[in-house]
């Protein structure tokens, strides 16, 4: 260290320069999106096509910011897979949208770290009361509300896979705690090694995951011939379990899984858990945003037994990732498995207002709730009613089309944005389809496999798509359905 | 759902809105930036002080971009703790910075989910690359590059915890499978209640938590007199804890410790952990980034004998948050322990590419690379070098100031951009003097407290940052205990 590092000066983007960068970005991605149905959905390049493209090394010196701009098609670009195109029909979908794209400018600029209320104010509170208009938008129960007064609401995590995760430990703690008084003579490891856990076997692979992150048993039980997971099957097997000297203390019910779309039965589910004193966790990730419109709520009817809740605005309701809303009702079994309190994150205010940190894994946490409220505000409700209303019209649409060609059947009844088919015949000749499809270049789809019947998924996911893109997108299905069954 | 809901069309933010709306927070946020110096660093808002400035309920229709803008400074600003003015010392620094800004935005436009190496190959290519770039810029061993062509290198987590707790999931994993077959006849419960970890007892509490989380025990051990963990210190309790039948399998060492930026014996402890086969993670979220800079690299020597690093590019790289950098020299067994592989999520290039999802806690990953790319390439290492040795600077002249008037000491050699000091006094004395720097609403601190020793903290936290900027803190400092020991 020398006195004259006091004096130094970078010589490098300074705000001159960043508002000519940032402006032309902004054009740059006016243009990618407004045109994104133009490009090809998947890219050709193969693994490693990228390392020959930039240098060994980062630069010793500044660029200017033209050079960087100048390379995003070459080096990017041609590497990207077009989540937001219409031609894009796998996974499910994930968010974008114009106003969350500028809430996370200004979430950036601000770039404070809200672990607790004094970090920065305005990042937990703009949250707190975001997770009540948007619980509110979902018709979900007071109990699970801020706004009720007590210790119940709502938090952004990043994920899904992490609320299941946090509810999990939630559930456990409190357990714990039951079984200890009731019997102070085991161990945490005595009683660890009895918990036991349930899901739909057609449950997304992170509540696995969680399972195996939490040290528990998952069990994951067989669904009805729809899909759903149902109380009846939840009962005997909380009570078969319980014969046998384990303690069930958490259950996950899926609200549009993740394979088809189907939805677990919650009124039985949450009688089942209620009555049994068990956690219960609704992983609503994909379906959830479908709850701003009321006519869709008869399939989440039950939810007021549920002990926490969590859907994915970043994937259905156009708030750009990472934005996963979850609410609890009973917080404070998550904040006391979490509370680890060094002195330097204390502060005079505790207890007032929610430490979010004691909510979460991670510690830091960005200024998420921003892109929360310019969504709602610069859609309001009846917009984002209308893109969930469209997209299941395209879905039906697609389903439609799909059913008038008997080569074809519907594996699963569409109720939202996905639709799940086959061509009516074995397992290998299905698999040849996607080949096929995905092969040609112009969609992309991935498939699922339900009890060894293989089936192909077309998720709507652009907030550009229009019927004329469910037209291109099932004449790409059925002429790869004629290549193969025409080889014949 | 009927047929007219194909026709809906937003009414609400087209290409042209965006552009305007995104022109004129681009000028927001340079002069918010630009002029941050003139705002009071901490709001002096009450919990609560939010909801009463917006509506009770998200609103029915779309509103223009003009009116959310115009809310930023009355809702969001009024309630925003300043991280990024020169008046804030508090906690470490977090990074921000015009490139990075710049990268979000197109991060956000692309917002493909990086699952997978064919859900975005680009997403998943950049950041290999990059965390090569960056593992040379830090002089890391090739052993932990993914250039050395072996299974090693680098992922993107989201926050030091995360990967404090995935390096502890890969070190149970590793540990587990070999215990396994030393001892078929032991469960995972048996072989799971012996395992413990260890760490210096300053270490983050994130490390705790993954203690916690993991369902392990970690023994925090007591450091030097200069707060470093020594390898005797190590060695002597994993002997102990061997002779009592326990297995020990994990250790974090911890290079600039919260409290006041201590250093591990990273030698020591290396030599220890090799000699004994046992997992080390080094966990150096803040000072990491110091080692761009060749002279401050002392500080690793041992870095070759770990199992795992990781430093917080979003903490003092001028990278926004979330960007913590992983390095690993055999993930296999963390992808192991992870590897929950559904159908939907498989692909034909599964193998030859990293699929990150393998490598971390949730499962959705945003484009992150892109920000660490634009920082390299717009900075240069030249400038980023420039900035961690401007601010180390900056400490020591804080240092020379309080050291140079002799009611103060300081706590801890100063070796980063963290001052600790205090007023040669008691804790309670040096407790009212923080009360008054904070209260008088200046600039912001916080306390950290060592073996019953209370000491507060000066972080160097802004890129804004200058000379005249510590004299008007070390002022502030001075002036509050001129008020304490005049009024005694
Ligand atoms: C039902 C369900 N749960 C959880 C997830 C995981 O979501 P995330 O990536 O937010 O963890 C998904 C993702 O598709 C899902 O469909
Ligand atoms: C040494 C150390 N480790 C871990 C962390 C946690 O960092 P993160 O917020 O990225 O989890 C910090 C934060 O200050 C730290 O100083």
């Amino acid at each position: 260290m020398s006195d004259q590092d006091l004096k130094l000066k970078f010589e490098t983007m300074e705000a001159g320069d960043f508002k000519d960068f940032a402006k032309a970005m902004t054009d740059y991605i006016a243009e990618y999106l407004e045109n994104i149905r133009d490009r090809q959905v998947v890219p050709s390049v193969k693994p490693g096509y990228l390392r020959p493209l930039v240098p060994e090394q980062a630069p010793e010196k500044a660029e200017p910011w033209t050079a960087v701009m100048a390379d995003i098609e070459r080096v990017v670009m041609s590497g990207v897979t077009h989540w937001h195109s219409p031609r894009f029909h796998a996974y499910f979908p994930t968010a974008n949208s114009y106003p969350a794209i500028v809430a996370d400018m200004l979430s950036g600029a601000i770039a404070c770290i809200g672990f607790t209320w004094i970090a920065s104010p305005a990042c937990t509170e703009l949250e707190v009361v975001m997770l009540d208009w948007l619980g509110q938008m979902l018709g979900l129960p007071e109990s699970f509300l801020a706004r009720s007064g007590g210790e119940a609401g709502g938090v952004i995590q990043g994920t899904a896979s992490e609320a299941t995760l946090v509810a999990l430990l939630g559930a456990k703690n409190r357990t714990m705690l039951r079984v200890k008084e009731q019997h102070p003579e085991w161990t945490d490891t005595d009683i660890l090694s009895k918990l036991v856990g349930y899901c739909n076997k057609q449950a997304h692979s992170s509540v696995e995951r969680a399972g195996l992150l939490g040290g528990v048993k998952l069990r994951a039980l067989q669904p009805d011939g729809k899909r759903r997971l149902r109380g009846d099957t939840l009962k005997d097997a909380i009570e078969e379990d319980v014969r046998n000297g384990l303690i069930p203390f958490y259950v996950v019910a899926t609200l549009g899984t993740t394979s088809s779309c189907a939805f677990d039965n919650l009124e039985e589910i949450g009688e089942v858990c209620s009555s049994k004193n068990i956690w219960l966790h609704v992983d609503a990730a994909y379906a959830g945003s479908a709850f701003i419109c009321p006519e869709y709520r008869y399939l989440m009817k039950g939810v007021d037994k549920a002990d926490s809740f969590n859907f994915n605005p970043h994937k259905w309701m156009l708030v750009n990732f990472d934005c996963s809303a979850m609410w609890l009702k009973e917080p404070r079994w998550i904040i006391d498995a979490f509370n680890v309190d060094p002195l330097y994150l204390k502060h005079d205010q505790q207890g007032s207002a929610p430490d979010y940190r004691h909510w979460q894994i991670p510690l830091g946490r960005r200024f998420r709730a921003l892109k929360l409220w310019f969504v709602l505000r610069l859609y309001g409700v009846e917009n984002l009613q209308k893109h969930i209303r469209k997209h299941i019209a395209l879905a039906h649409l697609f389903e439609r089309l799909c059913s008038a060609d008997e080569r074809f059947e519907i594996y699963e009844e569409v109720t939202m944005g996905l639709v799940c088919f086959r061509l009516k015949g074995g397992n290998e000749q299905n698999e040849e389809l996607l080949r096929r499809i995905n092969g040609r270049g112009k969609i992309h789809l991935v498939p699922s496999k339900i009890d060894d019947t293989y089936f192909l998924r077309v998720a709507i996911c652009s907030r550009f798509s229009e019927e004329s893109d469910i037209h291109i997108s099932w004449e790409e299905v059925k002429a790869s359905a004629d290549e193969i069954l025409k080889a014949r």
